[in-house]
């Protein structure tokens, strides 16, 4: 994919965000990019391909959002991100023109998506690249809510220190507990003692903490270790975390 | 080695292809640059490092063919690639000026051949490197063949997703099977069956299939799991795909 | 933290040195740095980020040391790197005019690392970020010795390929014991026999060898396997190499 976009724009920056996606794991990819999508400047192009569905029918998407633009498959994987920094106006790519021909069945990064992406960071305008739509892939990562003293909602991602990242909005979690405040937090059938802290370096080794990560989503941490392994938590999976 | 290659050259263009090449594995190097170097522009200064003899009394290499240029061991590495894109020149790296000096016994990587590839990629002669030779390490990766309702072939790489690919020519797999054959495949002495599909997305999943990757070559994939785990698969073993 | 860095520098050079250092391994990220940030071109910006105790009190550094910069946590691991360059200047990063504001409690790399960094590759004078201190957290990775015919230190850190290397200077070695040399290794309370060589290629497979690394530093090493791995060999631990 490097190579194709510097083939067609030498001089781009490229900037690899991850690779350690699990494989064919939209919802993690989806996440991933909307938490960083907001950092990069205006005109980005955010290319991103998680893409099990690659070489069927599904569509390939071009994107442009408060002044970003995104490009990928249809299914879901943009949605978030997009949706995160405006309202998205959504294309279908289809001109031949400005794809790689012919375009193999099951590498469309290279063939779709890489070129596209160069197309668009050297100005061509989304119009050139085929009609606008209004019908795709929806994806969503809930939100969570409160309900007294209890908080509930889901796992939407475990990063790689483990941390265990939920669709609660941060607010919640400061209305509910200052720091300092034991909580009960329930995941993946294990209930386990936890406390709110505002940071990684307050606690104790090995203690479980809830707090707000730097994505603005309350997490479940465990100092210097891993509190996915120790919870043994998957994406999906209910969160609650109850004030006594 | 960018620290070398910025030094001498700061507007460099650096690209990472990958640094997860099996330690020592020569021919897995050497698939994955001849995968990927067509894609990039001419000019490209391709530097590839899998280097078990590095100290010893091996060869550099500089090479050129097709506009573009290879830096590395002589070991085999980069001869696939070269050979790929055009006709190779291949010169021995012998000039000390163009070196980090004194060159270490253990990184060749950031002594000769950042700062040599850092010099081509600013238009260098090669020959300012050396002589041009003759006499090298040649690999190859042997090439499949069709006996009737049998193709026969090895292992060549396994990629990140499990993906066995081998030295058969896809347009082989195209004459023997057209999408929606059952086969029967053999490789590392398992006996399986195996459906010939266009693309992953036409998997059942967890059902093996054979497909022509986006490389060209046939390679037997496993939808949303490593089919090499699940053959347990190594590259350098012996495939046979039969249409009964 | 990219995205932040290209916000405010578009045309910045951006390399990953590595993502790969265990987790909150503050010596392990401090050798690396070490090793690595002399053969970068003057006026380079070197941001790292190991930081367990992010969000807690630590100061946030800024170091200009023999025309390089340092950014990261008040925590060591910037330490040996800039001592290796020249004479350090060192100052406490306090000017909120340079950080991203809110400031998390949580990913300093984000909000206070990367734009401090973006800030002085363009020039920011360093005397801007705040004042210039002389109490911060110190980190050596002492110094290994020679005894007659032994040569002591300690593991220092492991590198991708399990070799291990010691706090131990190469021309201590090279005193001790010309290539070819057989040596008793002790290390992790296992004794071991290896052979004093120059360079990986001189040894038999899966041969344990003692060499001075492309870091100068003396290593123990073993050809197509991980010596650590075999060794059982952790940073932090005691190394005794003698010549019997």
């Amino acid at each position: 994919m490097k190579g194709v976009i510097l083939s067609l724009y030498p001089s781009a920056q490229i900037v690899d965000i991850s690779h350690d996606v699990e494989r064919h794991h939209i919802r993690a990819g989806a996440f991933l990019l909307w938490m960083v999508a907001p950092y990069f400047p205006e005109k980005t192009v955010h290319c991103a391909v998680v893409d099990p569905g690659v070489g069927t029918a599904r569509r390939a998407l071009a994107i442009v959002s408060g002044g970003h633009f995104f490009v990928g498959p249809d299914n879901g994987l943009l949605i978030p991100a997009a949706g995160r920094l405006g309202e998205p106006t959504i294309y279908s790519i289809e001109n031949e023109k400005y794809l790689r021909t012919p375009v193999s069945r099951t590498f469309h990064g290279r063939d779709i998506f890489a070129p596209v992406a160069a197309h668009l960071a050297q100005g061509l305008p989304l119009t050139e690249l085929g009609p606008p739509i209004t019908e795709y892939i929806k994806l969503s990562f809930g939100e969570g809510l409160r309900r007294g003293r209890i908080l509930e909602g889901e796992i939407i991602y475990i990063d790689s220190f483990g941390n265990v990242i939920t669709n609660i909005a941060g607010k919640l979690l400061h209305e509910l507990a200052p720091p300092g405040t034991m909580l009960v937090v329930e995941v993946s059938r294990k209930v386990v003692s936890a406390r709110s802290a505002q940071t990684y370096g307050e606690a104790e080794p090995n203690e479980l903490i809830v707090t707000v990560g730097s994505h603005g989503q309350v997490e479940i941490a465990a100092v210097r270790e891993s509190a996915a392994t120790r919870l043994r938590a998957r994406p999906g999976e209910p969160v609650r975390i109850q004030r006594p």
